[in-house]
C-alpha cells in the first residue's frame, strides 16, 4: 500500500502499534574538512555495527543557510557536518559514545560536540529541521532530489552533484540521511526566472541519472507522485511498466485509485484490461 | 518473493545482511495448570512491552511425548509450559528478568525456572526442537496446521482445537509460537489406517475453519504450497483469486514459476492472459 502510493487501493482501517520511547538519547555534532571524510566516518560507524537513530549530513552551503537563518551553532567553515543521534537503553547509549567519537576522529573530524542538555539537543535538531525554510535566505525556491545510493558511493555521489552544480552555475545545498545513503540535493533558484527554472530541471534530471549510474534509486522516501514521473523511465524498463500496469489493473480495472501517478511513464498510464 | 512462494519469479541473487549476535541470552521455563493461564501470561508480557526472542507454548500432550522421547526436564503434569527466551544487551536482559517472572506468577505459574548454563539452555531447547520426532513415540504420523489467531484469541483457539480432537477421537499435541499467535496443532495418527487418515484431514479442515472464524489466517510461516491449497477458498474470495491470478500473469504469462501452488483454488490455476 505504501510503495504503491495509493494506486492499488484505499486504506479503510489502520491499526497503529505504539512502541515505548527509548529511555536514553545522545546527540553528537561532528564537523569535517571534506565530504569524503564525513562519508567515511558514516561508513566506519555502520561497519562497526553502530546503527544510529539519526545520521544526517549537511554540506557547507546548507550549514551556511541554516546559520544565517537561525543560529543552530553549526561551524560555518566546515565542508560537512554530521548530526548523529543514538537512542536505546542508557547503558547501550553510553557504551556507544566512545566508538562514535573514535570513528569521527579517525576519519579526520575537526571537532565532535555532544549535546549536554535537552535544550542543546533541540537546538542542534532545529537547525537541521529548519533547513528547508533556511534556504529562503539564499533563494526563494528550491528543487529537491530524493535519490539513494549504496552508502559506499556517498562521497562519489556528492562529488558528482557538486560538478553538476558547477556545470550549470547553480547553488546546491546537500542534506543527506547519510546512514541510509539517501541524498537530498537541494537546487536553489528563483521560480520567477523561467530560464533558471528550466536549467534547474535539467540539472535535477542529470543528478538523478548520475546517481542511478552509481546503483541508486530515484526515490528514497518521498515517493514518485507526479514530480518524479518523468524519471521513472530512467529506472524502469518497458517490461517493468507493463508488469506494473497489469498489477494496477488487477486491483483497479477502472483506474480509480490515484490515477496518473507513479506507474505512468509519460502522462496517465493506460490501464483497462491488460493483454 | 517470499510471500508468493516462488510463483512470481526466481531469485537470481541474494545479499545477506549479517547482524551481530546478542551478547546476552536468558531462557525461562514456566509451567501452568491451564492453557488459559499460560496464554494470559503471554498477553501480559506483550502488553508490558516485553518482546521475547522466543515465546513457545507446549501443551500436556506435547510435553508428554517430548519427555518420553528425550527427557528435556519439562513438568509432565502441567497443562501448558512456556519456553521464553530473552536476548539483547546484558543490562537489558537482566532488567527484563523480574517482569517476565512477575507476569508468569501473576497468571498462575506453578514454577518458573531459568537456565543457569548454556548446557541447561540447550536442554530446554532440544526438547522443543525434537517435538516433531518425539510424536513418533505416540503415533507414526502427524498432520500439522499452521494457523495464526490474534494473540488475545489464543485461549479460545486452543479450546476449540481441543473440542475438535475430542469430537473426532483424535490426539492433538499443540506447539504454539505463542508470541506471534501462531498455532501448530499436530494431529497424531497412523497413515496406514486410511479411515483414520480421512478423519484427520476432516479434523484439520475443521480446525482451520474455526481458527479463521476467530480472525485468523491459514498459514503463519509454513506457507500454502500444495498442502494448504484446499484451504485457500476458506480465506479468500473469488475476486481475491482473480486478482492473484492476474498478478501472477503480470510477471509470468506462461506460468513457468512454481505452477499450481498457492493461488490455485482447486488444482492448477488458470493463468495465460487475464481479461
Amino acid at each position: 500500500m505504501i510503495g504503491s502510493e495509493g494506486t492499488l487501493g484505499i486504506v479503510t482501517k489502520a491499526i497503529v502499534k505504539i512502541t515505548k520511547k527509548f529511555e536514553a538519547v545522545k546527540t553528537f555534532l561532528a564537523s569535517f574538512n571534506s565530504i569524503d571524510d564525513a562519508s567515511n566516518a558514516v561508513s566506519g560507524m555502520i561497519a562497526r555495527g553502530i546503527i544510529p537513530a539519526g545520521l544526517e549530513m549537511m554540506d557547507r552551503v546548507a550549514v551556511g543557510a541554516i546559520e544565517k537563518f537561525g543560529h543552530a551553532g553549526y561551524p560555518e567553515d566546515a565542508e560537512a557536518v554530521l548530526l548523529i543521534e543514538l537512542d536505546g537503553l542508557k547503558e547501550e547509549v553510553d557504551a556507544l559514545e566512545p566508538p562514535v567519537i573514535d570513528e569521527c576522529k579517525k576519519h579526520g573530524a575537526r571537532d565532535v560536540r555532544i549535546a549536554r542538555s535537552e535544550e542543546e539537543r533541540m537546538k542542534l535538531w532545529v537547525g537541521r529541521k529548519s533547513a528547508g525554510g533556511a534556504f529562503g535566505v539564499l533563494k526563494p525556491n528550491y528543487f529537491v532530489e530524493d535519490c539513494t545510493v549504496p552508502r559506499s558511493k556517498l562521497p562519489e555521489a556528492l562529488r558528482r552533484v557538486k560538478l553538476i552544480g558547477s556545470k550549470y552555475g547553480l547553488t546546491i545545498a546537500n542534506l543527506s540521511h547519510a546512514g541510509d545513503g539517501n541524498l537530498h540535493p537541494c537546487i536553489l533558484y528563483d521560480s520567477r526566472n523561467e530560464t533558471e527554472k528550466q536549467t534547474v530541471l535539467r540539472a535535477g534530471l542529470e543528478i538523478a541519472k548520475q546517481l542511478l549510474d552509481l546503483g541508486g534509486t530515484i526515490s528514497g522516501e518521498h515517493g514518485i507522485g507526479i514530480a518524479k514521473l518523468e524519471l521513472m523511465p530512467l529506472a524502469f524498463s518497458k517490461s517493468d511498466f507493463s508488469a506494473m500496469a497489469k498489477i494496477k489493473a488487477s486491483f483497479d480495472r477502472d483506474n480509480l485509485s490515484n490515477p496518473g501517478k507513479v506507474v505512468s511513464p509519460s502522462g496517465p498510464v493506460s490501464v483497462g484490461k491488460p493483454g
